[in-house]
This record gives C-alpha cells, structure tokens and sequence, in this order.
C-alpha cells in the first residue's frame, strides 16, 4: 500500500532538515480492566526504544524487548486513523477538558450516538494504576500485605489537570506554580527511579485501549496537543504528555485492540513516524506516516519463528537515516573503520621541516595539557593504578633481577626501581601518549647481556662503554625526531602489528610458564616419600672428612658435641659454607612449596579470569559486579596473598631492596664519561648504538601504534615524535646515571588501556552501553611510577605477596592481550569447522583457504621471530621486524587487493587514490 | 489486504485433513551472473528450513537464518503473481521443454514480444553454478589453486533432463534407466554432503531471478509440474523439482528481484504457503496463500531492529497449526508439561486390589523386556558405564569403610562391594525402572552404627538382630507393596521432591569437600619449614626410656646401634609399636600430599566441568566434541592419575579388597536367624524394622519420582510397586548374608539418565536437536553392578586412582545433580536484580515476593532437615519428609492455588475437576 505518494508528502512535511529536533517521546499503554462494577486504567506496557510489558502475574517489568508486531494490527490501526477522530494541535489544559473535546467531535461527526457521550467520559476519566518497580527488599518486608496500595496513591493525584500555557522554553519556569506543590507530592509518592531513564525534554504519548460493553463499534481518536501537557496521574512519570491515543470498542477483542495499541505504540517511538506525527498537517499525513513505517518494516516468516520469543535489543541499531545501503556495505564500513583511521592520521604525516613533526605534536598535545590531569581524577583511575602498579614493580624486580644476572651487579633491582620510577614518571608527564608505559624489554636485556660480555672478555670498561652507546643512540633517536623518520610507521599493517604484539603476548605467557616451572626444579618435591617412613628422612650436615677434632668413632652419621662448632646446629647455607657436607634423604628435596606456588599461580590467574567475567554474570547489580571485574586482578592477588599468610608457607616473596644505594658498592650514581676506555672506543660505540635505536624505535613505536590503535577511540591525538623525543632524552639521562634503558612496554601499556575504559551509562532500557573511549591523562602513569619509586619504602607490606601470585598476573596480563587479536581469532578458525565458526566480517568476503593461508604465513613468521629471539640473535629482533614488512610488502604478490583489505585493513587513502585515478581514466 | 475471502478459499482447498502430507520441499535461489559476454546462474541461497546465504566473497555457506523479509518485496511479489504466468500442474519433462511451455504461454498471453523468445530461451538455459561445501583439508591442499573446478563440472551435467512419468510411488524403481546412470556420474562428482540434510521424500522448488539488458519489463513465471522430474544440474543435490518460479527483468533493479526471489523462496518453505502451492487450482489461490502467509506475519519495526543482523533460528517453532493461543497459554503448557504427566499416570492410582499395583507393573513392564536389553547396545552406554561404575565402587568403597568403622568391621568393604553387586544388578535386571541404581546411602549408615551401639551394650547378637528387623522389614516392604501403599507417592510435589534432592546433593557436596579438608588434617602441611634449615628437620624414633640396653651417653637424641633392635631403622607405625616414641619437627607432618590431593581433587572437578562445556564450544566436529562431553569424567579421571602417576608422591589411592571373604574372620557368608537372642528379639525387631521401612519407602520410591519425571520423557512406563518389591526381597536376602541394605541414590541415578539421554541428529541446518528422551535399558545397570563384583580382581588396575580424584567426581556429581533444579534457579534469584533475571515463565506470572517467600520457606525447611541430619535424629529423617509434605499442605492456605500451579506444579486432575464442578454448577 506504500506507493510513491506517500514518500512524497512526507518529504514535503519534513522537509526541513535544520529545524531542532522533536523531544523524544515517551510512550505509554494503559489497558482498561473491568472488576466486578469497577473499571481502573492499568499500565500494561512501556516503550522509550524498546518495549517493556507489564508480567500480569509477575507484576514486573519485562525486560525491554524487540516489539514484535502483527502485519494485521498495523492494517487495522491503519484502519483506525483512517475512520477514526483525529485532532491536531488540540489545544488542552486538562485531562476532562481534552476527552470532552474528543467526544463532542465524534458526536459532531456522527461516529458516536450522543447518549454514550456520559457513559465514554465517565470510562476515560477512571483513574490510572501504574505499575512501579519495588526494590526486592522493601517486597520481601511487605510479603503478607495484599497488593500494591498505589492504587491509593494515584486515584488522590487523580485529575490534578494542569495547563501549561506558556511556550515551551518557559515550562520550566511556569511549573512552579500551584501545580509543582501538588506534583512534587506525587514525585515522592512515586519514588520512581525509572524517571532518570527519560531524557529531560521529553514527552509522553498515552495510548489507551480498552473494551466496554456499551458500545457497539469502535471509539477511535488520535489527539496532538498544542503544547504538551501535565494530565496528571495518566502518565507514570512526570512527564508532560503531547499525544493520546485512545481506542474503546466493543467487547470480545481486547486482544486485537491490544495489539492495535501495541502498533501506536511502537509506531509513536519510531524515529521517522515521531516526526511525522509532531509534523503532520492532516489525517493523510498520518496514513503516508504509516505506509512509509510499513515500507521499512522488517518481516519475519510465522514458520521460522515463534512470535512468544521476546527478542533482545541488538547491540546497534541503524541510524535513523536509512541509507537502504548493502548488508554486506555497512558490515564493511562498521568493521573497517576500527583500525583504519590511524594509517591516514596527520600525526604520521612527513612535514618535511626540520622538526616538523615534533614541533605539530607539541602544538597539537599542549592544548589537552591540562585536563590530562583534571580529568584523571576518576573512581576508576584507582583500580587502575593498582594494577598498572603490580605489573611494573613485578616487571622492575624481574628484569632487575636478571639485568643483575648478567651484569655482575652492575645493574640490579635497585637500578631497575629507580630507572622505571624516574623514566617512567618523566615519560608520562610530558609525552605525547602518556598512556603508554615504559620498562625494560627482553631484546634490551640481551643485549646488556652480550655487552657486558664482550666488555669483560675485551678488556672496555663496561659502565663507560654503555654510556656512550646511550648518548650515540639517544643523539640518534633524537635525528630520527628531528627529521620525522616515525612517519614510516604507516607503512606498518595489521600483519607486522600483531605479528609483534602476538610475539610480546606469548614471551609473557611463556616466561610465566617458564617461571613456575622454575619453582618445580627449585624447590624438587620428594616423590619417594612415604608418610609411614618419616623416621627414614633427614639430612644431616657432616663436618669435613680431614676432621680437626677427635674422632675416635666414626660412621656414617658423625655426630660432635663439640665446642668449636655444632654442626647438627648449622643450616644449610652454613654447613656448606663451613665446608661440611650434607648427608640423608631429605637433603635435596623442598615440601610443600612447589605444589602451593602452583596454585597460587594457576588460583590467581584463573579467579582473575573470573572475576573478570563477572561483569556479564546476572548476579548483584550492574556497578557492583563492574567493580568487581575493574579490581578483579586486585581482588585476587588480596585472595591469594591471604590463602598463602593462612598457610604461612615459606613461598617465595616479592623482595623490594630497602637501602637507596646502588647494588654494587663500587659504582657510584653518575658514570664518568672519559677516562677508563681508549678515545676510539667514544667512536666506535656508534655501531652498537644503531642496533640499539633500531631496537629502540620499532618497539616504541609499534607500541605506539598498537596504543592509539582508532578501536580505542582516543580523542587526544597521539604524538610518535614526542614520544621518540623523550624516549631520547631518557635513555641518555639514564646512561649517565647507570640505570638501564626504558621503552614501551606493549603488553602493560595494553592493559592500561583496557583498565580505563569508559562506556556509556545506559539511557533506554534495552539499548546496549556504548565503548566511548580511554579515559586518557597523565594522573594514572604519574602515580604508578611514583608508587613504583616509593616502593622501596613499602617493602613491609609488598614482602608478602609470594612471586607465584605475581606470575598468575603476569600469565593473565598475556592471555588477556591476546584476546581482540585479530590473528589469534584466525588462528582458532583452524580448530573450526566452517559451520561453527563466529561470523566474522572477513569470513563473508575472504575465502576461508585464503584465510588459512594469511594466518600460515604469519604462523611461519612468528615461529622464525621466536627461534631468534630464543637464540643470541635476539639483538636482530628489531630487524627483523622490519623484515615483517617485507613479508608483508611481498604478500600483495599473493593475495588479491580486495582479500587484503579485509584481512589485513590496508591503507584505505591508498584504495582512494586507485579509485580516484580509475574514475580519472574513465573521464 | 488478508480479508476473509483469503481465508474462505483456502479452507476450501485445504480441506481435507486427512490426505498424505506434502513432500518436503528445498528451495534453491539462483541469480543470474554476468561476465562479459558470458552468463550463468550462481546458486545464491538454499532453503530446506531455515535460510542459508552464498557468502559472495568467502566462498561459503552462511549459518542457517530466520529469513528476514522486506514487506516491500512480499508486495512486489504479490503483484508479480498476479501480473505474470502460473503454470500449473505442467507436464514437464525437462528443463527446455518446460521453457519453451513457459515462453510460449507469455508470447501467447501477450506479455513478452515473440523475438524475444530465443533470447529469454538463451539465457534461462546457461549453465547453474553451484555452491559445494569442501573441507578444509581440501581447501588447504587447494591453496594457490584457482577457484572451484565444480564450474566445469556442473556444465557437463547440464541440460541432462529427465522425464519420470510414473506416479509418485514409482519413482524409485523408475530411476533405473538411462538416467540412473548419468546421474549417479553427478552424485559421485558432487559428493555433496548436503543431500543427507534433505528427507528422502523432499522436492525441489528453484527461483530463478536476475536481471537482463533486453526486456522492457518483467518477465514472470510460476510453474508447477504435474510430476516432480530431474532437471539435471538445475538443483545443488539430486532432488526432483517440483515447482520453479523465474523473474527476469529489466538492468538496474537486481538488488529488488533477489529480495523477491528470497521472498517466494521463504513462502515456498513455509508449512502453510507449500500446502497451498500444491493444491492450488489457479492463480487465485496462490495469492490468497500469500495473504494468508501476510496475515501470520511477525513484523520488527525498522528503528529497533538492524535488518543486517541475521537471526539465529530458535529453539522451538510453533507448530504448524497456528492455534492462535495466547504467548502464556503456550508458555504455561510447555513449561507445565514437564513436571505434570506422571503425577496423573496410572502407575500410581490404586487398584484396591490385592497385589494390584503389582501385577498392573509387571504387565506394563514385561513387554519391554526384551527391548530392555537389545537398546542398551549403543555407544553411549560405554561412556554411561564407565561414569556410573565409577560412583557405584566409589560409593561402595565409601560406605563399606564407613560401615566397617561403624560396626567393628562385622561389615566392611568387602560386605559392601558382594552386595552393592549382587542388589544392583538383580534390581536392574528385574526391577520397573532399570534406570535406578541401588546403593547405601547415609540414613541407614546411621541406623546400623546406632544398632551395632544398642546390641553392644545390651548384650544382643548385632548380626542377629539385624537379620530379623531386616525380615521384618522385608515382610513390611512387601505388605505395602501388595497394598499399592506407593499411591501416597502422587502427593509428593516439587517442593518435596526438590527438596530432597537438593538435600542429597548438599551431601554429596559437603562430604566431598569435608574428606578434602580431611587431607589437610591427614596430612599436615609443616608451614614453618625453611628450605634453609632443612637440617633441623628430622624424625627418629627413641627407644622407650626404661632403657634394656647400657646407655653409656644418653643425650635427647640417643642413637643405639644394636643387635637386638636398630631403632633408627624402624618406621614410624614399628617404632610406635614397640613401644619407641618419635623425636623430631618432622615427626607429626606429611610433605606434599595434602597439597596434591587438593590440585588432583579440584582439577578433576573442574576439568570435568570444563569437558563437559566443551560440548557447547566452537571448536572441533559436532560428533568429536559430544565424544569429549560424554566422556569428561572418564577424561579427566584418567588425566588426574596420569598426573598423579607423574608425580609418583603417596597419595591416598583407591584400595580394593582382593581376597574374597568376609572382612571379619569371625562370620561367615550366611546368618542364622535362631539360637544367638532371646526370643523376644525376634518379635521387637518389628518395631526398628518400621523406622527402616519408612526410610526406605521414602528414600526409594522420592528418587523413582525423580527418575521418572516427565521431562525425561520415559517411554517404558514406571515400576514403583515392582521396585519396592524387589527392595524388600534383596532386602532379606542381604539380611540373611549380612550385607549392607540396599535403596536408590538419588544422585547417582540421576547421573545415570544424564550420561543416557538422546537428542535427535539435527535435520535441516538450523533446527536444535530436540530431546528425544532416555535410553531406557537394563544392560548399562546390569554391566556396571557385573563389573563392581569383578572389581575385586580389578584392584591392580584400580589401585592407582588417588581418593582425591574420586572425591573430584563426586563434588561433580553433587554440583550437576543441583542443575536443572528449579529451587536451585530459585535461590539465586535472591542475587539478582530483578532486571537481570532469566525469563523464567513463573516470574511472568507470580510476584517476585511470593516466589521469594515460596523459595525462602523451601531453605528453612532444608535447613531443618540438614540439621537433623547431623544428630542422632537422621533416623527420623524419612519421617521428616513426610514432614515436608505436610509442610507443603500448610502452603495451600498461605498461597494461592494460581500461584503454585506455577511454581509447585500442583496435579492438574485437580485443577480439572475443580473445573468440571464449576462446568456442572453453572449448568
């Protein structure tokens, strides 16, 4: 019945496009119920964006659904209007008033025989019962009471008509007037929370169905009132009412007028009919209205679906201007648009100044300056923090730890605190993306290792070889600022970006893995151990066989009472030292302490995992279970740390360093650059500083990409230069004073994004909470690493947390990062068969071989960069990843330009510029 | 546009119900592609249920669908029918032919120009294209390989027509000819899976939409052949086509034809529109089923719904008779359905007859029997079998040890396994419901350490008394059965019923998690340990102090090398045996295995739970993952010993008696029932032996309520009279050998019809697999009880399974017994906000308060009950659930009857007759 007129009316009506929008509307159904003599409207449904029934029985609210309509009840509310009374701009003050109205032009027009005029007044002008959401406990405290004494409480509000005359600007004002006395009343009366859902400027439509005996064909009318209006307790809520929408009919088919209802209903909070309906000159503009609505409608075939199946709100719902574009068109912009925008981003762009690009971020980040801190002032910064913080310090006593390893000393924890506090906070107070968070890396850590190495067997000072590696490689970095050389980033995909970042995830995982194992060698269990034989097991230190006592008896187990030293009294370490040696069974065996660093390790990394899932579980409240699942890595190391004080075990603690002095007495905090080194060996020092730049620069900056990825919708821009700059000046400061080099960190710099995220507070009931966006500032990095410095003082509290509870978070921390990882999802398609698999995007528009074949590739490429960076080529790492370019560059041989741009998000300006030059050809 | 003369006609051409039903009919959409100069039709979407899409770019098949229509297309194709040719009942015999007919008829009717006719021929016979599903491991041996061969294929199939002129039932036989041969060719070529997913008797019907440079306007055709007939490589599978609906139409408007063409391909597919195409008489009809399928049409409205989101197709479909009954009315059936049926069953009415109850079972039962046995062959039964042995020698174990603790070993393990055995598998064999299985169960361990208390200190033969309060017993079990006694068994409701097996699942949950903590306190963990000083760990055994031997020096630690005795050589339980006493920090703590237990207990726990999630995951074929479910428990107990097997350490393993004899040397195998207590004995055992009646009654005959509830959809009818039978006589015959009694466990039996239910294979892609129902057998009871008595020379086997593992399976047990528990779903209500709640449909129609009280009422009493059972009072216990069902009489008067209805499920008769009073009072 939708033919081209209809379009064309309405594009008359809503012609114009820069008139303020209508107020949203608020639509409510009230059904009338018979009881015995007496009659009462009650609230059956509600619709904001979706629709909310009323349970009969229940005496609940729905949860908010999907209206699914009959076809029929939209031709018979079309039906309606067409014979129906409709008044527009009807100017009413009053509930009695406007029904009045309403019958005398039914009468006028013949369509109601004037003695019911009595009888349809006295039925619209009962009173309305409302169905208001109890908390569960005050129903628990009523349990016994019959039900609900609203009824009460509406009928005293009953009739309190009110006019708001005035125009719609001064409503407010106006309000308070006699009427705001009485209304505030209702308002406590009601206590309904549902309120803070609708929008402040919005209307209500009241639609009202019922049956009655009296009459023998429809009462049908459709009234807009000039200004909307305060009709008393007709509306559940506050709010003044605009459209009403009454149908009375015969008795015996309250279903269908119920259904016909249900149709306004859903109709009044439809977007384009909305607007018809405030806009419409006519009856004909009202039936245009509802063809055009029918010509949108969506159809469900009865044998393939059970119209009784409420259906969820979808997560998004297309914008209201239907563009009537391809499925396959909007699947395609929505998906793409995630990792796309970056590439074009002017942050990369090469101005081809002499600092060009630094002397932009600086422009472009001073502006957000302030509020990076004023902004950081968040409930959820704190939890944050507190996980951000864990993460670093465990990172700075991991590589400390092994950084002293290698370096004899040289550089230890103590150093690895200081570095990480002082880098790190510098860093995240004046970068360009402050989000990012700097530490030691593994490829780093190598490095230092083969340094140390050759310096001792060559003869070089170390700690003065080093520092001039720094000062070559930051004078480096800071060309490679000067003369915009990030801008090659761009040319970096998805392909090499996850390739890395996958890599990063599993070396984390791996190391987590790898250290619990560790605890399986370090503390070995005794598997031999028979609980009837524990007179069987000891371990005995025996003093050295050239014995300087009298031994007159000598077995096996020699036992001295002696003097000068009871060696039944000495511990391990000291025996040993002494020189005595350790005799029996339960010498090289530790209990207890292997089997419950595991589960401490797997119990937080698992109840993590939980409590992170919390957050989609049906139980508590929504903010309670979010907080659970923002602290959740919190939450768990408390559990944990508690499991392990309760079983007071000697597990294997965190140990911060307590003294503020270098681990090694003979190094001091500032290295003399001259003096201990021959001249040749300042220039020299160059070569190995361009690895360390390469190595540098492509972990931070694909950090850096990973960070201001366009998923995380940040709005501060991001500033490569900035960062570069800074990573620079930091790494020649830290050369000075003997502190190891910092760069970013991808996976901690992940998990910092993840922990702040914002969404949105639901508004509708039913519509899905919208990712806004990082709550990006300084305050967070600041703090951590200021905690992190401060740490040495807190080494009271943080002994207690076992290193096996740290691991557990480590092991989360990459397990996490891996999910959103486009090329771990494709890799699990190999595990699925084709029917199973999710219904990616790429799915739709790649064959699946050529899926499997990109993922292949990337396997390949990961396992090669792994086996290198298991070996001493791990200082080619960062070459290498530059080679994951190359593959990538050579892949456009193999792949289709189309399949690329699904699978691997290619540069769309690029996909333009071809489309530009074949439209150019084409003219 | 549906009115009644839609409906009128159909009625008429549908008439007769009682004529065969359709064939099935599968809807094969192509589209017409044009490349170049060439054109051919690509299958673009297939329908047998549920809507499955070409995804264009991958290569693949879609999820099956709900199609989601526009109104605008189902219009178009309205017009389109009644514009264009309906050919029905030709006489086709192959595709040129039938084209020729179709041009013909338009050139005839003047709606296509007559030089049109050869163009219009050219193309409706291009070649079809169609979408096979390949492996992937084809695919990725295909990799770099150009796209499908199948093109080539199909061409030379094409135009293979084939006329099958013998009526319908023929068709089979008629298929050996010529075409037999070139079509089997095809079959093989195709290798099409697909086919399997169409019912044997299934027709074709093809659209044909696309789009042409030469026609002005529309070119449309339905045809219906009088016979279905092979057009060759037109369909994707060897199925005759029987219908075909071709649009072709002007360029520019291809996107609007394939919405028609998935228009009339849905309308093909539904149960109603298929009728009507097959027995339509003209044009009329056709249009009038389109009304008809408009006015059942569910319609979302555009602003709510995105209609790129493909909906899943749900779980259930209204059946085809579209009664028109209200959303709760269905609600209230299918839910109420489950629960109902067997409270109104025969098997427990009361015949009033002397024995009945009896006889009516064993004339019920005895049909099955042979069945019984030759169902059970299956493969599921192994996984069943291995699950519920398992729980039987756990259980027997278990209570044999607990019994032997309680009764000084008069019966012991071994006392327990013989009668687990023997009661098991005579009750399975001879039993009504073979689905039970017989165990101890804790009321009647109470009752036997109680009795063994009472005869100790009085002075009473134990082994005689029980054997006579057993006969008593006996005769008093077979008293009620030949009275139909269990006819009490229909009052019980679910709030009974639930609360016994939550009760009994609390205690599985409770004694697995206690003998877990008894690890802890078995084997004490030394949480002062230090690595370091290991040396001052040690255990040894001291000599008693009035020491034999000369005792030169004695220091705290006197170390005596002797011949006599070398006390440091002796174990712990020797040492303490000769009257030594043990020296040393270690002496009092177990290394290791406390902690091991717990990661074997908990890890099986979980793994089981995670295995049998699997089922639902994405991961691996259908077949493989419902593999992995059913086995999880045999999995993860495997996987558990591995581990324990690697770690080598002492765990408390599973230890079965190898001997066959009585755990006492003392007693024999029989009992005599004379010489050993007073007369009087015999005559007062009759007053406990009550109490064990009662128990049994109701730990017997609750459980078969359990076990035969509707939902489990038991097709063999219940035994409950045959089952206190067989109770009784094993009863006296355990008696009579000293072995423990024997009921049904809750749990286990429970476990039992888990690990055997069925689920129908997934017809067309899309449908859930429904619940077929139980199988229903005597051979996995009988197996499983066969294999507890040969246990006994399974002990080399079964000795490696760690206690703590099994005490895994029956945490397990416990917490998936609790699921599908409507009191449990009930519970957790309490945690959650009442907009996060399930659909439950009682929520839908009882207040929250009142299911809040009903829930809250249910805990006390279970509260009560678990208090009980924790005193001396568990005798009484049977009687306290006669309790509970009086407790639920009381509810009558607290409740409305429309209340429980929903949330007690109280016995519709009832509820009926209360209906037919009211029927006769108004009559």
């Amino acid at each position: 019945p939708a033919g081209p007129p209809a379009a064309e009316r309405l594009r008359y009506i809503l012609g114009e496009d820069d008139e303020p929008p209508n107020p949203t509307l608020f639509t409510e159904m009230d059904t009338l119920q018979h009881d015995g003599e007496e009659m009462e409207w009650k609230e059956s449904a509600r619709w904001i964006k979706f629709e909310e029934k009323v349970e009969e029985g229940g005496e609940r609210w729905s949860k908010p659904h999907v209206s699914t309509l009959s076809l029929h009840s939209l031709f018979e509310l079309r039906t309606c209007l067409q014979t129906g009374t409709v008044l527009l701009d009807l100017d009413g003050y009053s509930l009695p008033q406007i029904i009045d109205d309403v019958v005398e032009k039914q009468i006028e027009d013949g369509l109601l025989k004037p003695e019911l005029r009595e009888k349809i007044s006295y039925v619209l002008l009962r009173k309305h019962r409302h169905q208001t959401k109890k908390p569960i406990h005050r129903s628990l405290v009523d349990i016994g009471k019959s039900v609900s004494t609203n009824t009460m409480e509406m009928s005293a509000l009953f009739l309190v008509g009110f006019t708001n005359k005035q125009k719609k600007e001064d409503r407010c004002c106006g309000c308070r007037g006699r009427f705001s006395e009485m209304q505030s009343n209702s308002v406590k009366l009601l206590k309904n929370k549902f309120i803070k859902k609708i929008p402040k400027d919005a209307e209500a439509s009241n639609v009202l169905v019922g049956e009655v005996e009296f009459l023998e064909k429809p009462f049908v009318a459709f009234v807009r009132l000039l200004q909307a209006t305060m009709l008393g307790g007709v509306t559940e809520v506050p709010v003044p009412t605009r459209f009403l929408f009454i149908l009375l009919g015969p008795a015996g088919k309250a279903k269908s007028y119920n259904e016909i209802g249900r149709a306004i209903a859903t109709l009044m909070v439809d977007d384009l009919f909305s607007d018809v309906a405030y806009k419409a000159r006519d009856r004909e503009d009202l039936i245009a209205g509802i063809d055009e609505f029918l010509d949108e409608v969506i159809v469900l075939p009865p044998g393939e679906w059970d119209p009784n199946i409420r259906i969820e709100p979808p997560k998004k719902v297309p914008s209201a201007e239907k563009s009537g574009s391809l499925p396959q068109e909007i699947g395609f912009l929505t998906e793409r648009s995630g990792a796309d925008e970056w590439h074009g981003r002017e942050e990369l762009a090469w101005t081809g100044r002499f600092c060009g690009g630094l002397y932009l971020d600086i422009k472009r980040k001073l502006p957000w300056f302030p509020s990076d801190f004023y902004e950081g002032f968040h409930i959820q910064s704190i939890s944050a923090i507190l996980f951000i913080y864990l993460g670093c310090i465990t990172n700075a006593i991991t590589f400390g730890g092994l950084l002293g390893d290698a370096t004899d000393n040289y550089q230890g924890v103590m150093e690895s605190f200081l570095g990480t506090a002082m880098a790190g906070s510098m860093f995240c107070l004046f970068a360009g993306q402050p989000l990012i968070i700097l530490s030691s890396t593994g490829p780093i850590l190598i490095f230092e290792k083969l340094l140390f190495d050759f310096s001792k067997g060559n003869g070089i000072d170390y700690m003065e070889f080093r520092l001039w590696i720094g000062l070559h490689s930051a004078v480096q970095c800071l060309i490679l600022v000067a003369t915009d050389a990030s801008f090659i980033i761009k040319y970096i995909t998805r392909f090499t970006e996850e390739g890395f970042s996958t890599l990063i995830s599993f070396i984390f995982i791996y190391d987590a893995i790898k250290k619990m194992i560790g605890a399986f060698k370090y503390y070995p269990i005794n598997s031999d151990f028979k609980p009837d034989y524990v007179t069987m097991y000891k371990c005995e230190c025996v003093a050295p066989d050239p014995g300087t006592f009298a031994s007159g008896e000598r077995g096996k187990r020699g036992i001295r009472i002696d003097s000068a030293l009871d060696w039944t009294q000495l511990s391990k370490k000291e025996c040993l030292k002494y020189g005595g040696s350790l005799v029996g069974k339960s010498c090289k065996f530790v209990p207890d302490l292997a089997l419950m660093s595991f589960i401490l390790f797997f119990g937080t990394y698992s109840m993590t995992l939980t409590l992170k899932k919390f957050k989609f579980s049906r139980y508590f409240p929504t903010k309670l279970r979010k907080l659970i699942s923002d602290f959740s890595i919190f939450m768990s190391i408390l559990m944990f740390v508690g499991l392990d004080v309760l079983f007071g075990l000697n597990t294997p603690k965190l140990q911060v360093p307590t003294d503020f002095k270098p681990t090694r007495v003979d190094r001091g905090w500032f290295v003399f650059p001259f003096g201990k080194n021959p001249w040749w060996v300042y220039l020299a020092s160059a070569l190995p500083a361009l690895l360390v730049t390469i190595l540098i620069f492509m972990d931070q900056q694909i950090t850096a990409v990973i960070v201001n990825r366009k998923e995380h919708k940040l709005r501060k821009a991001a500033g490569y230069h900035l960062d570069l700059f800074w990573v620079g000046i930091l790494m020649a400061v830290c050369s000075f004073m003997g502190l190891p080099w910092y760069v970013a960190a991808t996976v901690i710099s992940i998990a910092h994004i993840d922990s702040l995220k914002m969404e949105t507070e639901t508004s509708a009931p039913g519509e899905q909470p919208q990712f806004l966006g990082v709550r990006e500032q300084r305050v967070t990095g600041i703090i951590v690493f200021v905690l992190t410095g401060i740490s040495v003082f807190l080494a009271p509290i943080l002994k207690y947390i076992p290193m096996p509870v740290l691991y557990g978070v480590f092991l989360y921390m990459g397990v996490a990062s891996l999910n959103g990882i486009q090329f771990w999802d494709r890799c699990k398609l190999f595990l699925m068969p084709a029917k199973h698999q999710p219904d990616y995007v790429f799915l739709r528009h790649v064959p699946l071989r050529r899926i499997h074949l990109f993922t292949l590739v990337q396997i390949v490429c990961l396992a090669v960069l792994w086996i290198l960076k298991s070996t001493v080529a791990a200082i080619i790492f960062p070459v290498m990843i530059l080679a994951l370019i190359l593959v990538r560059r050579l892949l456009d041989f193999v792949f289709s330009q189309h399949d690329l741009a699904w699978i691997d998000n290619i540069i769309p300006e690029k996909e333009k510029k071809k489309e530009d030059d074949k439209k150019k050809k084409k003219k």
